[in-house]
């Protein structure tokens, strides 16, 4: 079993973070890092807990690599490029420690994060990644920045974490390929950074959708004091989702719940045609999902029907975790 | 009991990060900020663990304190300005977050340092601060620049944090006023900030006290690829320590057992007296314990008498807690 200091030691050789803009890295009391000129810096921080994040079996290189991506994901919805990842180790036992950090280093690689810092204790099992980067000057985009009848927008697609959560814990059947898809989208989530960066100037507002698209869509509304209608009916399922639950209201439970790290953003009707051009260099689908509106609250209405105000609870860390069976068809 | 959305309304309205250079605080998905021009980015983690870092039923405002204290201890050492902090908290309750952000925000308060972001969390009580700032372009002070016969100093005293923990322990009988110094020495640790940012450009090498002063010194020799020879006797003590353990003997593993966040630093002889100046202007004692040499290894050799080798181990957090009495004397 390595010591601290030998963990430390073993973890900086693994990050070998030897990228021009790192001044002191690993191994000195704190990373002295150079940000480009006329960069705004950014930071973003989360922790994952065993038990309430991730499922406690997790594979621990997934859950290095889900602490990284969450935090991308909240840079992709600043339009912020992340450059270097601080890693702090929470472990029953030290050993768990390289294989969450090859998880970690694995993620840094595909976009481009060096690994600069961070610390290892003895605890029960927890992972706090801070993230830092930069954004020009003025080009953050933030929650707040929505306008009346922009369009609400969708990247990629929603609740595939969620029915791989529901097949870890058994209240969804999938084929063994179906289930390993699933759950591969809950532990290896990979946010869509370029299609963020890409839609700085274009979106209006912007958010990762980590609690549930509906809880997620109610911080913009609040944050832009505006409201929104949607047709939840367009919430984008992927084939593999719509093929293990064929029912779209079976379907909708699991598309509202979380953990898809994936992008809503605002923007204005005449800017579609970029939205869509953008999306396409970036290899990632997007899909109008409704409209904001001067009206308050978040209103349901599809096809012409009187529209029904919904709720815009998501999840809670602190609320009870509910497991409920859900009514999906098993696989033909 | 607060929802978590609720709750971060609340730590928000605490932080008030009203601060020029936040462009983005507490709400988004990150934090935005404006390094001045020239400077380089420091950043620095630490998470604290209940039952390792602290004893569990610390008051939750020390908590808060020394979570944020740590962390400017790293850029004391770094001789770097801290300007940011993040906070996540892993909480077994959310009642609990406000009143450990109060206790960081009131040492964030002292060094001018504004919260920016971070998260809130289900969990074992846990809270990893990340802690951002700058230092001028080539002016950070590594643990890697000491130099032969460059005189080795400390900043402060040593041991009242490890001699609090005892008194918690009751492995160790002090006053109830001596008692409530060493403890308060153990929750809330100050930092010599000032006194670093003064040492750039003076100070050869420099690291924070936390792991023990042994062991941090071997970090240095480690870094500079260096040996040094000091006299423990010289390790400077408080009078409260002094009075609760007066034999020197029993005093020096007490004076060894880390948690002090001061300063170690290297100089050369000749900028003593600006050293001594420096320190002054700060109000913080400064105390000469030996000095570098060629030789590896860290060595005793105190009053001319022939040079003994001694360990540079220190707090390991992954080794089993050593709890054994303290031959120390009672107060009279």
């Amino acid at each position: 079993m390595p010591n601290e200091l030998a963990l430390i030691r073993r973890i900086a050789t693994l990050a070998r973070a030897d990228a021009m803009d790192v001044r002191v890295g690993i191994g000195d009391d704190a990373a002295v890092l150079d940000l480009p000129r006329g960069e705004q810096l950014v930071a973003a921080v989360d922790t994952l807990v065993a038990g309430v994040h991730f499922p406690t079996d997790t594979a621990l290189e997934s859950v290095g690599w889900k602490a990284l991506a969450v935090n991308v994901s909240d840079f992709a919805a600043m339009g912020a490029q992340p450059r270097w990842a601080l890693s702090s180790l929470t472990l029953p036992n030290p050993d768990s420690a390289l294989e969450i950090t090859r998880g970690l280093l694995a993620c840094a690689r595909r976009h481009g994060i060096a690994l600069v810092g961070g610390d290892t204790t003895r605890g029960p099992l927890a992972i706090c990644v801070t993230l830092l980067g930069g954004v020009p000057r003025q080009c953050a985009v933030t929650r707040a920045g929505a306008r009346v009848d922009d369009e609400i927008w969708i990247a990629g697609t929603l609740g595939d974490a969620a029915a791989g959560l529901a097949c870890v814990e058994q209240r969804l059947q999938a084929s063994p390929r179906d289930r390993a898809r699933l759950v591969r989208a809950l532990d290896k989530p990979t946010p869509p950074l370029a299609l963020g960066i890409g839609l700085r100037g274009v979106a209006h507002s912007m958010i990762d959708v980590s609690d549930g698209v509906l809880a997620d869509l109610g911080h913009v509304l609040r944050a832009s004091s505006l409201g929104a209608i949607i047709d939840p009916l367009l919430l984008p399922a992927s084939a593999v989702m719509r093929r293990v639950v064929p029912d779209p209201v079976a379907r909708e439970a699991l598309q509202c719940g979380g953990d898809d790290y994936t992008l809503l953003f605002t923007a204005s009707a005449r800017s579609a045609p970029r939205v869509t051009s953008i999306a396409r260099q970036c290899g990632v689908r997007v899909t109008r999902i409704g409209k904001m509106q001067k009206q308050a609250g978040l209103w349901r209405g599809a096809n012409g029907a009187r529209p029904a105000r919904i709720a815009t609870s998501g999840f809670d860390h602190f609320a009870a975790p509910v497991s409920a069976p859900i009514s999906g068809e098993p696989p033909g």
